[in-house]
This record gives structure tokens, sequence and C-alpha cells, in this order.
């Protein structure tokens, strides 16, 4: 595989020592659990994304809370960064070691702590993947629907305030975390919230955790709301004669007050790739994939209305897919997206953009960037939660070959500015990172970003809690 | 009326100085926009709790943003508080000069800024009421579902994270405040958030200024969501031989997860002070008073589930109110039950709870309470949003007599320790202000309180944004 851009070419990004003393020190702590094995190190000093610095300089594995908190004592006491790692699938750059430190794995905190089936909440370890958890509470009738895509976990999603296909009718992290327990910049154990649906006590400490990308605390434990499963699910294919024609569909389905449980869009090169990686034979044009969750009456009405409003815009007749099984396969299809562009190309890199915008907006954020992306000449997928007027391109570049990066990042350039010029976000869901720090300027303006610096520097004054994410300090 | 406490006795209060030279400098700036009228000062230095306090040094009548910073940067260059007021709608004293200061009414600042229809959101000026909103976007089929009861304003449920009546189906104001305009404490002006549904772009800013009880900052603009007004509305009542049927009733149809609207309970005091008080003639037994929202089909089949339900916990048949005027007549009466209850009891107080536990949790939690203010002697009133499993005892006391304030607060102090027992928390959504600090401390611990702290204190280092309030500094 070819090289990732190196970090050294973003600013302000410097690698911190990390003393010998730290690493004695954890090694007595740790024993064999605590790795300063080159394969090991450089596994955790990588993600998603498309930049590459040098690995941590040691992986702790952690098995508990205290292990979190002692390590993150230690590394306070020699000043050295610790960066949480879950399973490694964040896109941003969240993960890399750009100031040097220590990884922290949380990969074997994978217990589910308690299921509070008659409250519809759920607590968990930091490690625990979504499918796992899901997985653990299917005996129940209940499900947790918060779908990146990916099977990352609890904590991570927690950290970068994640949210996916589902999100349209179940909402995000933001809306789905109830409480947390954090490893503060100190190594202190504190907890956020209850198991109350509600509260008014205090700052909301949990949603500033929420999106924190780990740089204010080790999310430990997350405690998250439950849904029960709904009576009848249907998923729905639609094909359009062009993108605006799905964009437009999707619109009057939210102005309309649809309680659509996903509506996805791909592109008709996306559907290539798809049908290509995942063996299926889905036309190759734009399309919906869809779902409606609730009772039997109220998913026909759902569907009836929606078909209604597909056909104004053109719309080919739906496909249904009513069994588990042919639902499992195109939603597997759908989140298998990404590496069936990647595979479309083979060596490349994705460079993959994540605005969000108003949904009467969607169109002319959309339409615009899509004309632009053909126009470079440069391999691209795009796909979009586009019920939350969120989507993805993947522009896939050739990593080693400077213009088209450059290409790519002019792309991802015109099209957050168009973004924040209807009012929406450089990130839906994929956080910050290394990639949007001057984006987030842009969007939230120096004064809020001035106060995120003022939180950070309060709560992490030594700056050893995933350093140079976000923002530069 | 009686005098409520006053409020040296709490603990940690001390009045700081005004300087003449602000009142000059305020004067100056705002002319006949700044009070010094002991009759405004005094409006402006009570509300709905039972503390009483000296009042402010000054009202200020701000009239736009650019007001709000220019008081708040005198303000801070004279080391005086500022309190921000709406329309004195608190229960816990947030309002109260409890280290005097300077009152800011923001309730000319009452223009809503621009409807986005088809975004399904609305930004509008903190002084904006809940009523006013709705009346201002009836035209557009939208509406505005948080409703706390009274007719507070905007930036004031912001502040408090207040939900009501709506919340079990809608959400509280965390779930449903976009963005923000804020004051900080040293008088810039900065936003939070966007208008698009989802963002993972930096700390959520916004929902650390929701519930921060104006400590942080004063708040001057919101984005809220909308929703479409609902096809189909019917609320019902239906009457219990028991709290604890009503309440087990409320349980499982939480459980099913079936999506209603309201369902609130009232006990059979409340029933009677409210027949008396909106002369009506329910029957004076515990009764829950409910919504459906959805389409007619919908509506029918949550309804006709729900009455399953309640037959099976030997609720009565289901009385119907389908008509708006009937609706508004329920509802007027269910929102008039705090005043219902004091006119109840001439001179008397009220001292509201507030707490909320998870749904399984609430029979436990609500019945032990009940039996234990019903063996105290003193009269009290009993409303809950049950289906969030928050509710609320007015315990009605003589404030001149302290054996019954003590009972009081004998009664809620056992009630709150019940309830974070059982998970939950001291406050649904009425927020800490001055009377739940030591709760807020048992409820989260020393740690997450010493972060709020360290929060408030780098964010507002001169102690000016309404001190005295959450917590000691």
């Amino acid at each position: 595989m070819n090289a990732p851009l190196p970090v050294h070419l973003l600013p302000d990004i410097h690698q911190r020592e990390t003393p010998a003393a730290l690493l004695d020190a954890l090694k007595a702590r740790f024993a064999e659990r605590c790795s300063t094995a080159l394969v090991v190190r450089e596994q955790h000093g990588r993600d998603e994304s498309s930049f590459a610095a040098p690995p941590p300089a040691a992986v702790l594995f952690a098995e508990s809370t205290q292990d979190v908190a002692d390590a993150v004592k230690l590394a306070s006491h020699y000043n050295v960064p610790v960066i949480a790692f879950g399973v490694g699938t964040s896109l941003e750059g969240h993960l890399l070691a750009v100031q040097g430190g220590i990884s922290i794995d949380v990969s074997r905190m994978n217990r589910v702590l308690s299921i509070n089936a008659d409250d519809l909440t759920v607590t968990v370890q930091a490690g625990v993947t979504r499918k796992q958890l899901n997985e653990e509470v299917k005996s129940t009738g209940l499900f947790f629907p918060i779908d990146p895509g990916a099977d990352a976990t609890l904590g991570g999603m927690s950290a970068t305030r994640a949210s996916g296909t589902n999100a349209v009718r179940y909402g995000t992290m933001r809306e789905n975390v109830l409480a947390l327990q954090v490893v503060t910049a100190s190594g202190d154990i504190i907890r956020t919230g209850t198991r109350a649906k509600k509260s008014s006590a205090g700052y909301d400490l949990t949603r500033l955790m929420v999106g924190s990308e780990g740089t204010l605390g080790v999310i430990t434990e997350v405690t998250v709301k439950l849904y029960p499963l709904p009576e009848a699910i249907s998923a729905a294919i639609c094909s359009f004669p062009s993108i605006e024609a799905a964009v437009r569909t999707t619109i009057e389905v939210i102005q309309l007050g649809v309680p659509i449980a996903r509506v996805e869009l791909i592109d008709h090169n996306t559907v290539r790739m798809v049908n290509a990686h995942s063996k299926l034979g889905l036309r190759e044009e734009p399309l919906l994939l869809m779902e409606f969750h609730g009772s039997p009456s109220s998913v026909k009405e759902q569907a009836e209305l929606v078909q209604e409003i597909a056909s104004g815009h053109g719309g080919n007749a739906f496909e249904w897919a009513s069994t588990p099984e042919e639902r499992t396969r195109l939603w597997t299809a759908r989140h298998n997206a990404y590496f069936a562009a990647i595979q479309s190309r083979p060596g490349c890199r994705a460079i993959s953009t994540d605005t969000c915008v108003p949904i009467s907006r969607l169109a002319d954020c959309l339409l615009e960037s899509v004309a632009e992306a053909d126009a470079s000449g440069i391999p691209y997928f795009l796909v979009g939660h586009v019920g939350d007027g969120n989507f993805h391109f993947g522009y896939l570049i050739d990593p080693d070959n400077p213009e088209e990066r450059a290409v790519a990042e002019a792309l991802n350039h015109t099209l957050v500015s168009r973004a924040l010029r209807l009012e929406g976000t450089c990130t839906g869901e994929h956080g910050v990172g290394l990639h949007k720090m001057d984006f987030l300027v842009s969007e939230t303006g120096d004064g809020a970003v001035e106060m995120m610096r003022t939180i950070k520097r309060a709560l992490d004054p030594k700056n050893i809690m995933n350093p140079g994410k976000i923002f530069t300090l």
C-alpha cells in the first residue's frame, strides 16, 4: 500500500519525548500488557485517515478503568501524551501520535456491565463494539440503533459523536448517551450523568465529553439508550433518474415529518463499486436505500407515502426487502461501500468529506459538488445519510501523487465552504481530528474555538490528552 | 403574601458592592433603560422559589445582543455580577441577586428572527416566550413542543435545560436547541452550533450552555427545532383506583415503546385543587392526562393499546378530548395546577421537588414518597411528567412557620436520597439554582462538580456570571 501523507506537513505538530523512566514505570505496573514492539505500536499509530505519523512509544492494553487511571497518572507525571484506542476506525487521524506519547488500547474492556431492559438502558465498558452490544441485548427484544458503518467501539463512537444510518430517526451519540465514566487528565475517575432520561443537574459534562475526541479525558464506561425492536421493519430500494431526483424525494420526506428510520443515498458510481464488491445486481443509477420501522400499519403508511413522493420525482417502483436476511445483505453492501470504493482503485487512499447542511440546502450543496467532482477527473464515491443533510464524498487519490491530493483537498475545501455558507457544518459525524481544524475556525468563529481552548487548558493543563487534535493550542 | 426564606440562611452567600461608577456608566450608555427604581429592582430580584435576597442594584432593559455585551463588559470592568432575567418563572432562585449585581432583562429582545420552515428550525431572540413562538410559527403548520408549563422565555428555558409535558416524545431543550448566540463573561459575542441537524465539530458548547443557568454566559439568541403539527391529536383522561395503578400503566406504556406525546399524572389531592381553580368536574381520583400525536390510524392504534394497558390496571374508561378547545381547557387546567395548589392554602409557598428516575424505578420512588408526605400532615400537590420518570411534589408551607419548612425540607431530602439511590437525578428540569447544590454533589460526586467548577473558573475568572448558583466556588 502506498504511504499516506506524513503529518509533518500539517501545522504545529511536534513530537514530545517519552522518557525511559515512564516506560519502565508502565512495564513495572502492567508487565506484558505494556508493549513497545514496533508492530504493535505501528498498528496503534494509524487509522483510516490519509495521514501518517510516527507510532506511539508504547501501547498499554487496559483491562479496567483503574488501569486507564494508573496509566494516565503516570503519563501526567512525565508530561507525556495519551491517546485512547478502540478498534482504529477513525477517519480523521484521531489515533495518530502526532506529538508522541502512549496509546491506551481499551479493546479488552469489552464487558457489557448491566442491561436494564425495563429502563431501555445499557451500561458497557468503552471497548464494547456496536455489533457486540446488539448481539448481547438481542434476547431482551431491544436494540441499539447508532450505526456508523464500521463496527466501532462505544467509547470511540462517544468520543467522535458518531451517528450513521439510523440517526435520522434515533439521533446520534449526542442524543443517546445518558452517562459516562471518564478518566480525567489528572488520572481521576469521574461519572457524568445518571440513568434518568433527563436531568437539569449542573453542566452537561456528558455532552461535553461526547465529541471531545479524547482531548478532555478517556471514556471508560458508557450508558446508552436502547429501543424496542420495531414490530415491523421494511427496507426498500428505489432508483432515480438523477441524484437531484433522489435528493428532492428525501427533502420532501423529511419536511413532511415521515418518521423514516433510514434513508441513504448511493450515487451511480458507488452502486457500480458496490455491485462489484458485494456481488449485487443493483441498477446502476442513483438510489435511495430506505428502512421503515413501526407497527405493521404504520410501516405500510410510511412506505406508501414515501413511494408516492418518490414517484413524483421519477423514482422507479420500490424493491422490497422484508426478510432479515435480505435486509442484512443490503445494509452490509451499504456499509461496505467504503471498502468497495477503495478496492476499485488499487493502492488508493480516500479523502473523505463529511459536510452536513440543513435539509432544504441539501440539493444546492450536493449537486454543485457533484458537478465539481465530475469535472476534476478524480474518481470518487458518494454516499449520504441524506435524511440528516449529511453526505460523504470519498475522493480516491493516489497518495504518491501530490497533484491528485491537491485537487481532492481543493474539492473538499470548496465543498466545506459551500456547506458553511448554507449554514451547515464541516463534519456531521467523523469529528475534526487533524484534518478539519481550519474548517472548525471558519465554521464556529475564533471566539467559540477560543472558548474550546480555554476549557481544554483548564481541564488538561499539561496538554497530554490526545494533543494536536481539534484545534492548535 | 408572607415572606420567603431569606437567602442569608444559605451557605456561602455574600453581597458584593456595586460601585456608583458602574451605575453612572450604565446610565450614560442606556439612559432610561437602566433603572434603579426600587419597585423595578424588587420585581427582578425574586422568582417563584421560596427564597428571598436583596434586589439587584440596577436593572438593564436590553434591546439587542450588543446591549447585553456592553453591559457585561462594564460589569466585568467593575467586577460586578450580572443575572439574566427573562420573565421570572424560575423555581430554584436562579434570578436572585444573592451576591448583588445587576439584572439584565432580555424580555424586550422578543423578535422571531428567522423561521426556516423548510428545515424545521427557527431562530429567536432570547426573550421570546414559548407561547409567542408557537403563535408566530402557526401559519407554517409547524410547532415548538417544549412546554414547561409557565410561559417562559426561550433563553430561560435553554439556561435551565427545561422540558415539561411533551418531553416524553419530543425531548427536552437538550435535544431541541441546535445553536446559540451567547455573550461571554468578557462581553464577547460567540455563536455555538449551526442549523445542521447534527455535527461533530468540536466541543458541544451549545449543550454546555444549555443548563448552565446563566453562570457561563448570557444567552441572547436560540435556534430550535420545530415539528410538523401532527395530522391527528387526541387527548384522553383516565382515572385510576390508586396512584400505583396509574404509575404501573405509565411504566408499561413506556416499556412497550408507545410513542405517546404526553402522559401526566395528577393525584387526587391535586385534582380537587384543579377542579376548584379551573371549574372542572374531574373525578377526584388519581388520573393520567394523555395525548397522542400522529396519523389518524397511528393515534387510534396508540390509544387502543394504552386503553388496554390502563384497563389491566383498573383504569376507568377514557374520556376523550378531540377538539382543540377541549384539549386546551384540559392542558390549561394541568398547567394551572401549581397556582391552583398555591390558592388552596392562602399565604402559602410551595417547596417544589423535581426528582427524575429511570422508568422502572418510578413506582418505588413515588409511592414511598407519597406515604411519607401523607404521614407528615403538610398539604401538598403532586403532578408528574411520569413518562419520563419525573414528578413534582409541592409541599404547601406557611413560610412563617419554621417547623413546616423543616418538615418539607426533610421530605424533599428523603425523596432526593431515594431518587439518587434508584440511579436518578435531583432535578429533572428545574435546575440546581440555590436549592440543590448539596444534592448535586451527592448525585455526581466531588470529581464531577470539581470539573464544573474548573470550567466555570476558566470561562468566568471574575465569577460575575450569576454567581452563587449550581455550586459554591
